[in-house]
């Protein structure tokens, strides 16, 4: 086997790795009850509470990849026979009912057109029609339509109507705010490997004191040993002393360590600036182009973009050109939206103007070769100045805050 | 947070991971559709066919601890209602035992008196009088115990009465023959870090043709979406083209691929040699000490030493002196025997005799604080020469092989 080669991964997901990221993954191993390791997962802890601007206690990396984490949370907060609201907007909301079916929970869909935000009043019409609701889930940033949910009124409502909250921010977490305790979300969950820039495999995790409380309440034992938080937390939060109860992925949660470090150093509003500066770069090339995104505007993820394949493109052969001739990646689109959408992600470390204007001109190579008419070189120059547009007002706005 | 220190990882895992090993999860992350990956996938696939000796079509690295994967393995192989023998003989086949129940299982223990291995007619006994169970459920290699159950043996009756059969490899694979097609082993597991020596958090799985037609026909489908071992195949296996999944650990995966590498180069009949020969070099040091093991002859494993704590000895203390006078972990005993063993690991790159005397030294040291009677320099030479008779043994024996 040959080594990997060298990707730009502008899909949607995992993203580009740092390498001092991916090279604390090779530290030496030592055991997960090694009294080092235990000071080490409470200063990751630490670091993911900040993160997530939390102060729940259970807030951990969970052990495994974000879809299993979404499982385990369903789990964790509902026991056969409850009601549950899942709003749908895509493939991952989709997932989450599928998810809920298989556990026996009495499933509420309320969908929405893929590539459409969720309806707020759709939700507060439905929790009123059914009172029995007692869990809303829904994700925050659909990685299958490039769409942001309004997690806080959606978290408002299920509130008002005391449900517990359980959100997805798999792809919004490192590249949009994340504000768990803020919006009042019990249980969020993400994955190491979009806007964190960590190595795919594990799913940061916060739970509420409210969903722990339920937890401690419930009738029966959860179904999943594994997905049982309480469990987990004999583990993952040292205050009687640690217990075991599965061997953590050491080596991985150094690198989810490193890449949380860089994150943190450069700050959440920095972080979350840069991504909205290349996603506007990224408009603009694709504008260009005369492409546009399967979003209004609105309700827009900076850090995944879902284009609309324009009549007469071979979108299969377009990424197939991205990958061969430039060593790009970006995504197809899922389920529906297969064959209908490209999906560009601009998550973590990929959120950088060079990445979209390398981008760019490989979209202007491989769109020429399919005969699309291109303007070699206009592009990558709209994408310059929109950027250069998005700083000025960013300092603007920082300079009217400092006069504010 | 300063850098992880260096240890020599003697307890029930992780092992010591080679440095190639590493830094294999240090290369370039991929996406985990990219035609490369998709490659490395079968490869991968095939190298850990090569390691479990099977043909079965459905062997794969499942994406989180072995622990996950235990569960998921009944998820896969049992609905609500179902009956299952669970053999308990230590801590693992507990937890077996306690995942079933969750799930809904009819459970039926057989349980074992901890430290001893599991009698096979008991087995028999239990299966000719219930002839509902559908599913028996076993530890090979007992870690908290350090006990190999006879698994052809077991399997053999087990499928005599028409049952599926579930084994955790988790601390066998790699340290002695594990050969699911040989015994008939219907769905085996096991974890990336103990004699496979690559770092946690990966679980090695292999499931036969005959549970995969259980799988097709059983009347629901499988409660965790993640644990729904059809669906992964779709995501695993590509004859028909590789639909998503979840995302995989990728960079982990290249770690694990160099570990397997270094297994097969070394080839299991060296590999599970030599563990046996540290193996009797340490018992042959713990014998000089005046310590016992807890099993009996006949059933223990080479990998994991369980050794009984003599009266006057604080084991506490003796494995916090180990790690902070010497850098050795090893490791407490799980449940009713905390306190009453230490469970020491000579598992993958850690069997080696070089790591066996220098954890002896340390053991003299520690046992010496506490008032113990040692000879200096006994137990390191007892074990050189318990393993020079060993090579001796295995020459003799591959002449007595090449002359027959």
């Amino acid at each position: 086997m040959s080594r990997p080669p060298r990707r730009l991964l502008l899909g949607a997901g995992p993203s580009p790795i740092p390498e001092p990221v991916r090279l604390a993954a090779a530290q030496a191993t030592v055991g997960h009850l090694d009294p080092w390791f235990q000071d080490f997962m409470e200063s990751l802890k630490q670091r993911l509470r900040q993160t997530f601007v939390t102060r729940n206690r259970m807030t951990f990396p969970f052990s495994a990849p974000a879809s299993a984490a979404m499982e385990s949370a369903l789990f964790a907060l509902a026991d056969e026979g409850d009601e549950i609201a899942v709003i749908i907007h895509g493939a991952f909301g989709a997932r989450l009912a599928e998810m809920a079916r298989r556990q026996g929970l009495v499933v509420h869909r309320l969908d929405v057109p893929w590539g459409s935000p969720p309806d707020p009043q759709q939700l507060e019409d439905l929790l009123t029609s059914k009172p029995d609701i007692r869990l809303v889930a829904f994700v925050h940033a659909e990685t299958s339509t490039g769409v942001a949910a309004d997690a806080a009124t959606l978290a408002r409502i299920a509130e008002a109507h005391d449900c517990l909250v359980l959100m997805d921010a798999v792809t919004s977490l490192g590249g949009s705010p994340v504000l768990p305790d803020q919006w009042g979300i019990d249980f969020t969950y993400s994955g190491s490997q979009k806007c964190l820039s960590a190595p795919p495999g594990l799913a940061p995790v916060t739970v509420s004191e409210r969903a722990l409380e339920w937890m401690n309440r419930r009738r029966r034992s959860c179904r999943s040993w594994f997905g049982d938080m309480l469990e987990m937390a004999r583990y993952w939060d040292g205050q009687n002393g640690r217990s075991y109860h599965h061997t953590a992925p050491i080596n991985a949660l150094y690198a989810l360590d490193a890449a949380l470090r860089l994150f943190l150093t450069e700050g959440h509003e920095a972080a979350h600036a840069r991504h909205y500066r290349a996603h506007l770069a990224l408009l603009a090339g694709l504008e260009a182009l005369g492409l546009e995104l399967l979003p209004p505007p609105g309700c827009r993820l900076p850090q995944l973009n879902a284009v609309v394949v324009p009549a007469g493109i071979d979108e299969a052969q377009l990424r197939a050109d991205l990958l061969s001739r430039h060593g790009i990646e970006i995504s197809a689109g899922l389920g529906s939206l297969a064959g209908r959408i490209l999906r560009i992600g601009l998550m973590g470390d990929g959120a950088r103007l060079s990445h979209v204007l390398t981008l760019l001109v490989g979209l202007e190579d491989a769109l020429a070769r399919q005969g699309w008419t291109v303007t070699t070189g206009s592009a990558p120059q709209a994408a310059i100045a929109a950027h250069d547009r998005a700083r000025t007002a960013e300092h603007s706005s920082r300079a009217a805050g400092a006069d504010g």
